[in-house]
């Protein structure tokens, strides 16, 4: 099981609070330091558009000696992969949107042009050593399109697989999944790309996040991405939550006999990092939990 | 699928602030115009010991006569029974603990003595012609004695369904079941007890609510307590949460084509009004969503 932790890139993005390079450097030794073996520090995109993530090169150059921890980074386009070189990465992701309107609302482009651009991409980043994993936005579904068919979703996996992603992530952007969808589609996934990794980005828009992890998990997905105290949202929905939270995702796969390695007290020292550096609490339950019950 | 909403008893009985009778009637009339067909109101128990309860008998006599709607009640000793029959009710809930140490704490007595009472109050109930709702507290774990061991719980049950329980409710009262604990205990207790119907109380402690309930539906349960915007607590645990809330379980089975027969934005108002009155936002995902985005 490899719960990748994603609250430095995906949970911070949209904060309009700027989290300095000091405080990131301080919150990657605390997640590290709880045994979260996979982290996404952040992304190389404009940093005039997304202010929050200007310091990325910074921060992997601050952090790239971290023994036991795979460290990775958010790309869209080739300046996104010069940056990522630069720094000395050796693994990114990228994904692209199987909705149209939301594609065009995300990157300006329509979705099928923007996996044209992405497959380019993956190509290159392979070529240069890379390893990449290659992601669909809005897999189970679009807040304005609806469903979305899901022959659309696999022909865009098989797609960023030809072009040589590695692993294979299947977004649920805004919550709108279900265990039965995840199910499926988990499966149909595995028949339609074989030989491939299958992770699962799931969103808690409407609290379904830890139900659809565990109809990921029994359809074989052994890998998640998380983010401390469910830090995080989406701007193109307001209310929407974000991320599961790593602390109650690492409490549910404990419980259910499935060893993840890490350790909810150091975590949740990372979550409070997180509630004093941003004035308010975090949706996430287990640290609340073992503040009320520091025995159990 | 039936739900059955607690947020009057179970949601409301450790709010600090008392809620006024007419106040109640109208968020009754809102759950049931919602849909919801079967509500638990209050408990009769000492109004000195939960001031919020002192009114059960009141606002049962204004609300009665709701159709379509079955109108439950907690009763712990011979002086609830007495209030029950006098108000006309039909159905009751009692429930005992299998820990010992939380048993003491809520009803200063062992778990043997209160299931000793309990089964006395259920023989007494069922020849007054009530029909009898027998639940166990903490079947999945307690914060004080760990996990339960499962013996004990199914001869609790056991001994509930002998007195004459015609439903037998297995109730996660401090959010520590994980769903493979939830599949075993509901297919042992279907094994153990044929013939009944298994009902789900389970609490959002740890966020693994839903995740559970899926669990239960998938072992056969197709009865969940449920929980207006989250509301509830328990007073023995600082930081739990409440119940499952109503509408996020509402569309979770919607979403996997499982009919309940509830209305989420109508039911979103009586949310609406729980916070009104609270002054607080509670902690339910899908009126949030509703309010993001009132046209999906």
């Amino acid at each position: 099981m490899v719960l990748e932790e994603e609250s430095l890139r995906d949970g911070l993005q949209f904060e309009s609070q700027v989290v300095g390079l000091d405080d990131k450097v301080r919150i990657f030794s605390l997640l590290a330091k709880a045994g979260i073996k996979r982290i996404q520090v952040g992304s190389f995109v404009n940093p005039k558009v997304v202010r929050q993530m200007a310091d990325t090169d910074d921060l992997v150059a601050r952090i790239k000696d971290s023994n036991d921890v795979l460290i990775t980074g958010l790309i869209l386009n080739m300046n996104g992969l010069k940056r990522t070189l630069n720094c000395g990465l050796e693994h990114v992701s990228m994904s692209v949107s199987v909705s149209d309107t939301h594609s065009r609302r995300n990157v300006r482009q329509s979705a099928k042009e923007a996996l044209d651009s992405m497959v380019k991409l993956i190509r290159e980043a392979v070529s240069s050593g890379l390893v990449v994993r290659g992601g669909v936005q809005c897999a189970f579904g679009c807040v304005y399109e609806g469903k979305v068919p899901e022959k659309r979703v696999l022909d865009t996996l098989y797609a960023l697989a030809e072009a040589g992603a590695e692993e294979l992530n299947l977004a649920d952007t805004t919550g709108m999944a279900n265990p039965l969808s995840v199910q499926a589609l988990v499966k149909q996934t595995r028949k339609a790309v074989p030989g491939k990794k299958v992770s699962l980005h799931l969103h808690d828009t409407r609290g379904l996040g830890l139900a659809n992890m565990v109809a990921g998990y029994e359809a074989g997905t052994e890998l998640f991405d998380v983010s401390a105290g469910g830090l995080g949202g989406c701007p193109f929905v307001r209310g929407a939550s974000g991320n599961v939270a790593t602390e109650d995702a690492v409490n549910l796969f404990e419980e259910m006999g499935v060893d993840t390695g890490i350790d909810i007290p150091t975590l949740c020292e990372a979550v409070e990092a997180y509630e004093s550096i941003l004035g308010r609490k975090l949706p996430g339950k287990m640290c609340r939990v073992q503040r009320a019950q520091p025995n159990l």
